[in-house]
């Protein structure tokens, strides 16, 4: 045979090799994002950094969920309207579009959905749907935009969570090593991580965990061998079914960039990943990990760091006289 | 002749009509940034957008001086830790390095001075620079990337403004419909934005508002003609000078993107551009424009609008289980 033919048995071997590999394995590399509206996207984007969706004119989705920071605000739980404490920890919106349901209690089943709610929210944005887009239909450019998107004159709080949603739908993060290795390359790892890989799937981690989010894909309750002592108020997916047994059921969290999401839990108490590992471990499995095999799991966990998104930050277009003036100080 | 010929005499014509055009006019075209230390201008960025120089973890130089939004917040005065009401309207960080000097009241003589100042005030960021320092010394992706910049395991509170400088000095908007002007392109401008600016150089406003900040390069005393009723406890150069005569003696704001810096003054209380030229023109000049003067100088002013800084928004490094947390509500 010549080398063209050794070179296509190469080929062929490696991606069966992938194929049994991806078979195997409880969790899936993140697809990049194939089929989107763009022009949703690039009005969305603007629309994640204006904080004139705010009553403060000081507050936008990035400020908690800070494409810098893995998604997230890394406080224990957020600062909204006024410097008022939020109740729970802002959850990651990188690949929140493989999540079951939007929230740590699901009460939002789509990204759409989700989008509205800090706007209206008292403690976070602390304005009304009516009132944001009153400011977006008071400046030209923002009128212009949403007509070539949505082929309308009048601007609702429906284009502007859409827009919103659509462009959070590309904030996947693939490529991360895990993924490389998932995909074939046996050098993405490093051996200790690969330990920790092992037994996040022998500890029984992988049964909440699994999946292309690594998490986000069910309910589950907060102390399943050991009580949860949660600072928080939170109850979780009870608020939403008013079921008893979903008392302090919350909705797993995805791993996706963990190294990147600090603080941990949906009270944001765990500080570091080694000690969410040591509590989740204690909690939900019974299992008191070695400060070997946590430090496995943590090398492990760093592994599932994506690539972030890359995008020119937003130019966002003037208000205008018409436009009503934030009021941080009322 | 041919027409090679023809045309060489043409461009030379068209060059020669810039030359003069620009030695006659008080305002000159912003130059594009030619020398900078990109390393610098690369870890200034990420710590640009980093809250992590605030005690909570949640103000950063773009909280206050937002890239997306003419470099300024858009609120009369900002907001700071804890939600404090700051005394001063922000003004903007673009061509901010054409300043002569930096605040209000110009007691930086720098950016790198500036950039210092917020990190330690209480009611902004709320930090110290010692903390900020040991925040960033405990990231090793940026003890490795001062390394790099600056070629020392020791971070200090200067690299940290130095870096910071540098990321504001390519901050520049080049390429505004009156810079084209100003350049020889004669329909970059409609005749009324002309009139406009005549208008805006016979009745004097160009005696402050010139150079290729229009303005940002004196202090001029608030309210000459006529005294300014300050809603704001700010009284300008005295403050550094402790000299009577500077007594609400500002520095001239620059007029650069004006359309996106609202509202105006040092205590922000024009809301419009149609107010600030009005109260501009009684107090400083005794001027009282006509409506249409005033549309006429407006349109001017929005020429100045130039090209926003595009760059990617940076990915920040994850804290560690060794960095400070920050504390947003103590």
């Amino acid at each position: 045979m010549n080398t063209k033919v050794y070179r296509l048995i190469a080929v062929l071997g490696l991606m069966s090799n992938i194929d049994v590999a991806l078979a195997e394995e409880p969790i899936q590399p993140i697809a990049p994002v194939k089929e989107i509206n763009l022009a949703q996207v690039e009005l969305g984007k603007k629309l994640y950094f204006d904080p004139r969706l705010s009553k403060s004119g000081f507050i936008s989705c990035n400020s908690c969920h800070n494409l810098s920071m893995g998604g997230t605000d890394n406080l224990k739980t957020s600062i909204g309207d006024h410097w008022q404490r939020g109740p729970i920890n802002a959850p990651t919106v990188l690949n929140s579009s493989l999540n079951v349901a939007q929230f740590w209690d699901g009460r939002a089943d789509s990204l759409k959905a989700q989008a509205g709610g800090p706007i209206a929210n008292p403690g976070e944005m602390g304005f009304t749907h009516q009132l944001a887009v009153d400011v977006l239909a008071s400046i030209p450019q923002y009128r212009i935009e949403f007509n070539q998107v949505f082929g309308t004159d009048t601007i609702t709080i429906d284009h502007v969570t859409t827009a919103i949603a659509e462009f959070e739908k590309t904030l996947v993060t693939p490529n991360s090593r895990f993924d490389q290795w998932l995909l074939g390359n046996q050098d993405a790892l490093t051996s200790k991580e690969l330990s920790g890989y092992q037994l996040f799937k022998s500890s029984g981690c992988i049964a909440c965990h699994n999946g292309e989010g690594v998490g986000g894909n069910s309910f589950q309750v907060m102390g399943i061998v050991e009580p949860y002592q949660a600072k928080s108020p939170a109850e979780g997916l009870i608020a939403v079914t008013g079921k008893d047994a979903d008392r302090f059921r919350f909705k797993v969290p995805t791993l996706r960039n963990v190294e990147m999401t600090y603080p941990y839990f949906h009270d944001g108490e765990a500080e570091t990943l080694t000690e969410a590992v040591d509590v989740m471990g204690r909690l939900q499995l019974g299992k008191k990990f070695t400060d070997q095999e946590n430090a496995q799991i943590v090398a492990f966990l760093k592994t599932l760091t994506g690539d972030q998104p890359k995008f020119q930050l937003p130019i966002l277009p003037p208000s205008t006289e018409n436009t009503l003036q934030p009021r941080p100080f009322e």
